[in-house]
């Protein structure tokens, strides 16, 4: 196709800039969690953009945000494209947001060079890809994908007990969640523009990455409950100290990875809580949660094995039952062809190197692959750092992942 | 002596009830933290108790309260007693404030007998005995003992980075510090009435315990630096996970303690907070205290010198150059025999059996015996719990170390 693209590489950094300033951590760090005023800010702001470039807004009762633009032929399954615009706490500017900037700016540039979709095309933002809020990551795309039914999003709660469902109908996004579901005739394609956050393209000097397969993500939650007091008073024999069994799990997580997984196989502890945390307090309780990813299913269940083996060990060994709890063990998705063979043309038309690659971080596109055909373009990110404040991509790589998404899209829109 | 006493038992109960309804954590558990608005409530019904018995009320620039029953010979050094009002976070109503309103109940039931002192009698309420806004334990009766220099204590920060000095400013307890150290002639004698925090005189159905010595404290503060990340993303061999050496160095405390202490080495990791603490970033940064008692200092160094070593080991193996801070290091008090005596001797008075016992937790009086000849009188609490919601002293133990102390301070006010 030949489309005289021009990317308006100013205005996306203008648009990220000020997405950026709607954060609840000092600049440059943003923490912009679900449903918080900070989020319905940056909420409303995405709204403003996607009207401004022409698009039919609305939002589905789970909260999820979409513009269309209407093609010639609207009775068939639309092209879709979108990210999230949450951040966890004190992380950065261009993890997800380019992916929904990003997919407004190819919308505007396909617009301007006179293309007309034959496909609708629908810029999606998804609701809480990240986990903050309600403890599992993707709430919207899961709901969206079938993964996660009415009920139990419905039930999530936040760590103030207060459930998804009041939450989003306080906000104003009520209603019955059934609708959110999309059929598998909803989207003919789904592309996600997206920063790698691994050092990958960089250190290759690539532009851009086209995923292939995303890596499959388990997450457990894990509680000790042992006997507080005080630090002084109780002698070391007759202590039940809810961190310790913390720390040798913590340290078991790390090994399972190393002796049991492969090259591609992470395991982390990211959040670990100590109750009461004071001074001269022994911990009387200690929740801490574990992520497993790997792109191979057999070999993160294994390490996902040997890690609950050791939860067993550990709360027998210091006398204290561990409560475990499941956030999500999901299987890994794998790319569809047509949709990545769109990719490799529309990176070739853009004179862009591009390179098959696999995703081991996780994203809405896991659950979309559940219901259209799905792949994504990564563009590289600085030393590959992410959820950190220091976070970058350059302005260059930003343009040339829209420039290949906007092409991706007209391909898609008339196959 | 014979005094008749009438210890009102019932008024005890009622004040530290009204006492434990300044709390910003929900009842039963209570949070008492210095100069907080709760605090400040807190402080102004201790001055109405002290106002209410007849005693002269005063506060110093620290911010410790002081009521004095003026007795016949004022010249004289004074006899006094207290304890504290603050309590860690969500821990009970008992540590501390039986001593404070004990006190005061037992100046009551003094003049209601008709008892005229000839030393001068004072009630103190000793400011931030528990270290959880500045770090450090004993704040108010560091300052007066001299152990913590004026310009050392006005520059303590609080984590949101305000210093005492401002603190103190703000809430009206203005001055220069240096005023707030006690000479060796300001007290003949200070007696502390406190719950043991610990099984042994419920287990031997004892009333009373004369402290003979007070455990050596030392608190450590140590901070990991790693490198965040994508926990997806970065593979195992490129971290520096910041919560896997405090994971280490929690197990390295307990085993020193275990390895190189005795039955009375006590050593404890507190606080430990993980940053950012998301179920899907890498921790970045980790920050631990670790707080080691014992009662000989020489084993005590030892078992701190041992995980001193460790910590460096685990930073080098880790890659993770640790932050250490020294928050204190105290050597024990041994009290005086002469107090020691009175209290044996109001005890026998009170036809209460009492025993010599060691206090493992720090008090003020470690540091109110750098000033003045100090000795302390247990009370059993149920099971040795404290700092936590369910601490407990029945109203009749509380009682029998009312009258304990009303008749010590009776004793060496004509001492």
């Amino acid at each position: 196709m030949s489309l005289q693209l021009k990317i308006d590489s100013a205005r996306i950094s203008r648009h990220l800039d000020r997405l950026a300033e709607f954060t609840d951590a000092p600049p440059p760090a943003v923490t912009r969690v679900l449903f918080t005023p900070t989020d319905i800010q940056a909420r409303q702001f995405i709204r403003e953009l996607m009207e401004d470039v022409g698009l039919d807004f609305r939002a589905d009762p789970a909260g999820n945000l979409f513009g269309r633009w209407i093609g010639s032929e609207p009775g068939l399954p639309a092209v879709a494209t979108g990210s999230h615009c949450d951040a966890i706490p004190h992380s950065g500017r261009y993890d997800g947001t380019v992916g929904v900037i990003g997919a407004i700016e190819a919308i505007a540039a396909l617009r301007a060079a006179g293309f007309q979709p034959r496909r609708s095309l629908d810029v999606i933002m998804f609701n809480a890809e990240e986990p903050t809020r309600y403890g599992i990551g993707c709430l919207g795309s899961r709901i969206m994908s079938g993964r996660l039914s009415p009920e139990a999003a419905d039930g999530l709660k936040d760590e103030q007990g207060e459930s998804f469902a009041t939450t989003r109908t306080k906000v104003g996004s009520s209603g019955s969640l059934t609708s959110v579901r999309l059929s598998k005739d909803t989207y003919r394609a789904f592309v996600e523009l997206h920063i790698e956050q691994g050092p990958l393209l960089e250190q290759q000097n690539l532009p851009i990455g086209i995923v292939t397969a995303i890596a499959a993500p388990a997450a457990l939650r894990v509680k000790f409950t042992g006997e507080g007091g005080h630090a002084g008073a109780v002698l070391m024999p007759q202590r039940k100290d809810a961190l310790l069994p913390a720390a040798e799990l913590a340290l078991a997580v790390e090994r399972a990875a190393l002796e049991l997984g492969g090259a591609d196989t992470v395991a982390t502890v990211g959040i670990l809580e100590v109750h009461p945390g004071a001074i001269n307090s022994i911990p009387s309780r200690c929740e801490m949660t574990i992520d497993v990813r790997d792109i191979d299913l057999a070999r993160r269940d294994r390490v996902l094995g040997e890690i609950q083996k050791q939860i067993e060990t550990i709360g027998m060994k210091r006398r204290i039952v561990p409560q475990v709890t499941m956030i999500n063990a999901d299987p890994p998705a794998t790319c569809d062809a047509q949709v990545i063979a769109a990719i490799t043309a529309a990176a070739d038309d853009s004179k862009l190197p591009a390179q098959p690659m696999i995703s081991r971080a996780y994203h809405d596109s896991l659950f979309m692959a559940l219901v259209a055909p799905t792949s994504m373009i990564f563009i590289p990110c600085r030393r590959g750092v992410s959820h950190r404040p220091d976070e970058y991509s350059s302005p260059e790589a930003i343009r040339s992942g829209v420039e290949v998404l906007a092409r991706t899209l007209a391909r898609l829109s008339y196959d």
